[in-house]
Formats: structure tokens, sequence, C-alpha cells
């Protein structure tokens, strides 16, 4: 089966405009997201688009903050912090990455926990390793609901992640083992170091492949039945796109459908996701005021 | 071979206590450790006993607060800021299990994350679990050192958890996945709901036995050559003892000692190690001033 981010992304969009109609007609908290969006990067440019559209479509307020690639980290930490004492903003995000002359880490760390619906502060990251109630990181989290909406069973199941990012290997890593509902997978976290990652992935009841290498996972890797979420947004070369690129996952999907009991596609997957985890987290921010 | 970690743990006091010395001769800062114990649990003030012990051993100062079970939450809470705001204290622990009437949750947070050298605050325990500095939760940090110590190659090794605790598990297989030394391991967090539980620990370069019940770990779950952590410190009844117990682990150590090629002992392995680690996150809080 397919699992049909874009058309799940959908639902919940509309399933959040129900609430925030609710909301506004009590009078009440009208989420608002605000997104910091510096330079002119296409990619990032187009990613933060969506996040505005999204808002619209869910009813919810957004702010576009766009700054030239030659703001200084000082100016931009000034923002952030006007971003975190302002009453109106529930939630905002700094769309990464950011240019050389400013130090992420740092922008991270500025950004007040309450507001931090990315959920890469540490303070977040670690209260979800710690199963505590958090916001989490979107594109996990945008996993984690596809899995509950699409009522895979995960408990006792073997779990393989291949890549160790920050933003979506080992946050998976954890979530899924934890005690809960999606969770209690028995997971295999796997990375550059791994010896034989074929066989690790051979293993998988559910593969998650979020390493950023085109068509990686191929057919002879995927078990029988596995659920596969692919994570990977890969450019590559097409002369036949208008583009002159097209996007492929980290998985070699054509070859590896036949042999999935779920699969996500790519584009339309997980991507669709990662934007509704992220509206989800703001509504949480704006209904926690 | 059998690791040593009391011995490893008393020299490592040596080194620490020459540091220390070191400090002292140049007029600098003297590591200061708090333990705040509350109520009467017998293991509880062992641990705490042991604690001040190893202060005295490597030259730090140590001060012990110590409360009734019957002190209330605000009560504690208010110790916690005194702490926190106290100059000479480099470092304090807020011992566990704390009585049903507190949270311990709340106490958790309410310490300052550059104070809390057991390294269970949620901004520590994220930026551990995102590859930045922190102070590392001491029994992990313990295991890491010994690992280090011995020499013992862990990259692209695969490393088995047995056991998703906050403080134990689950920080060891993220430890353990990252990109570091030691580290680079493929870590597979194996838990309760884990269905073949011997089939992963037999893929195991390196088992480490967290769950709590002793002796689970039977010969025919670790593989010829296994690198064996015990974590386990379980009380069982032995009449031939004057304490009427005796302490075992988590693994049934005579009979998987021949098949391991490293192997900790229970007692004098991991334990001490845990308070060594306790002491270098301490140093290094009266250091970072």
């Amino acid at each position: 089966m397919i699992i049909d981010g874009k058309g799940l992304a959908e639902t919940i969009k509309q399933e959040l405009k129900d609430e925030v109609d609710e909301i506004r007609k009590q009078g009440g908290n009208i989420p608002h997201l605000a997104a910091v969006l510096v330079g002119d990067n296409p990619a990032s440019a187009s990613y933060v688009r969506n996040k505005v559209k999204f808002c619209e479509g869910a009813g919810f307020e957004s702010t576009l903050i766009k700054k030239d690639v030659s703001i200084s980290e000082e100016e931009l930490l000034e923002i952030i912090e006007d971003l975190n004492g302002n009453e109106d903003i529930d939630g905002f995000i700094v769309q990464l990455p950011l240019p050389d002359h400013i130090n992420e880490h740092r922008v991270t760390m500025a950004i007040d926990p309450s507001k931090d619906v990315d959920g890469f502060h540490p303070v977040n990251f670690g209260k979800m390793a710690q199963g505590l109630d958090s916001f989490l990181p979107a594109t996990p989290y945008g996993i984690m609901t596809m899995l509950d909406r699409y009522n895979i069973e995960t408990e006792g199941k073997h779990c393989v992640v291949v890549g160790r990012s920050n933003i979506v290997g080992t946050p998976m890593s954890i979530l899924l083992s934890r005690k809960s509902k999606p969770g209690n997978c028995t997971v295999t976290l796997t990375h550059s170091r791994t010896k034989d990652i074929a066989s690790e992935c051979l293993r998988a009841d559910i593969l998650i492949a979020a390493i950023g290498i085109p068509k990686f996972i191929s057919s002879d890797m995927v078990k029988e039945g596995a659920v596969i979420i692919d994570v990977g947004i890969n450019r590559v070369e097409d002369a036949s796109r208008k583009s002159g690129y097209r996007l492929v996952g980290d998985v070699d999907y054509d070859a590896v459908v036949e042999k999935a009991s779920f699969i996500t596609p790519v584009p339309k997957g997980v991507g669709p996701m990662t934007v509704t985890a992220l509206m989800m987290n703001t509504l949480k921010a704006a209904k926690s005021k």
C-alpha cells in the first residue's frame, strides 16, 4: 500500500482548520506562526513558502520575516529576542541552513523553548528523549503521525533507522523505542560506520531511510512485507524536466514497491507530513497559552 | 579479561586528586559537590556516603544536606534554589528516589543545568543526544570512560543495549551511536517489548545489560568474544551473608565469563565508575567557572 502523505496532510489540514474555526468562533487565540528566512537559497524559500501556504489553508495567522544574506548574527539574534517577547506569535522557526557567518547552534539556543515549534532546542530534544511532553521535531513527528493514522502496528517490531542526523535519524530511533503508541519497537540505528548495512536493513519490519543518498536502499536490502518510510529528498539531474532536475528518495522506489507492505513515495510522502507536524506543534503552542 | 571498575575508579580518583592539588596550589577553584538526601532509604544513604567519601579521597569539598522524609516539595525546591544561587557550590545532586509526595520531575527541572552534575536535566540530556558538550549522565559516562580506558574498539561494532531507562539504557544507546570515540557503534536498543531478546543479544559485539533482573543474560545469549557490561545491581537473599543479601548483576557472570573478551563484575564493576563519572562532571563544572 502506498502511503499518501500529501492526502493525509490535506486531511489533517482540514481537521486543524475546523479546530481553528471553532477557536475563532469562541474568541480564542488563533495560532500564529512566524518564519525567518535568511538569504535566497531556492530550496529554503520553497520550504518556507509551503509553510506559509499551509498556514493560510488551516486558518492560522502567519508572518514571514525575510532578511538579506548579509544580516549579522547579532541582528538575527535581536529578531529572535523580539519574537520570543511578542505575545502575538505562538511559535516560530528559523529556516536552516543559515549563512556560514552565523552560528546555527547559538541561534537555536536563543529560541524560547515554549515557541520552538521545530523542536530543535536541546530542552525539547531532551524531554522527547526522556519521554516527557515536548515539541517533537517536525519530520519525526510527521512520520509518527503517519504510522498512527495508517494504523501500522509498531509494538514489538524491529525497526531499522538508516542515518543518525539530529533532525531525523536520531530522534526517530528514540521515538520508536519509547513506551508509547506508535513506539515499543526494537530499534537498530545504523549509519556510515555500520559494517554490513544491507544485512541490518534486511532484518527490518519497519525501515526508515534518512541518509540523503539517492536510491541507497535497493530491493535486496528489503524484507518481504516491510514498511518503508523514505525521508530522502534528493535532487538528481533530469534533462527531460523543465527545472532540469527531479526529486528522488533514499529508496529505489520502483524496485522496492512490490516487496513493501507500506511505502512512502517521494515526493508526496514524508515531505508534506513535515509541514503538517510543524502546524500541529504551532496549534499546541497556541492552545497552551 | 575482567574489567576492574574499582581499580580504574581508584586510578581516576588519584588523577583527579593530582589535578585538584595543582588547582589548590595555584589558588584556583576547588571543586565542591553538594548532595541532598531525603529520608532514610538504606541504599540511597549508602550511595550518598560513597559519593562523599570519593570527594574526600579526591580532595574535593563536599556538603551533605540530609532531610527528613516528611520534607515538603516546596521546602526541597527552596533548598535547590539556594544551591543554584550558592557561588561556593559547583555542582549538586538530589539522590533519587524521592518520597511519593514529591514530584521528581519538578525537582530535576529546578536544578540549574550548569550545576546538574547528574546530567538528568532535559537540557543536558538533549545536548548529549544532539552531540553537544554537556554533563553526561553518570552511569553512561562511567561506562564510556571504562571502554575508553580499556581501549575497547567500538567503531563499527554492533552494540546491543538491554533496557531503555532514562538513566542508563536510553542514554547508552545514544552515546554509543554518536560520531565519537568511544562511539560509532551500530546500536540496537531492546526492552520488555522486544520479541526475541536472546537472538538480539547473540548479535552483540558489545552487550550492555541494564534491565534490573538478576542473571537475566545467560550464557546462550552471548556471542563468543563479546564485551559484556553489566549495569545491574540487584539484591538477592543470601542467608549465608551477615546482611542477609548479596548483590548480583543482570548477567549470569559465572556462566558468561568464559565466553566474554571483557566483562564487568558486580560489585566492583560499573558501580564505582558511576561515582567516578559524577566527580569528573563536578571537576568540569568547577573548571568552567
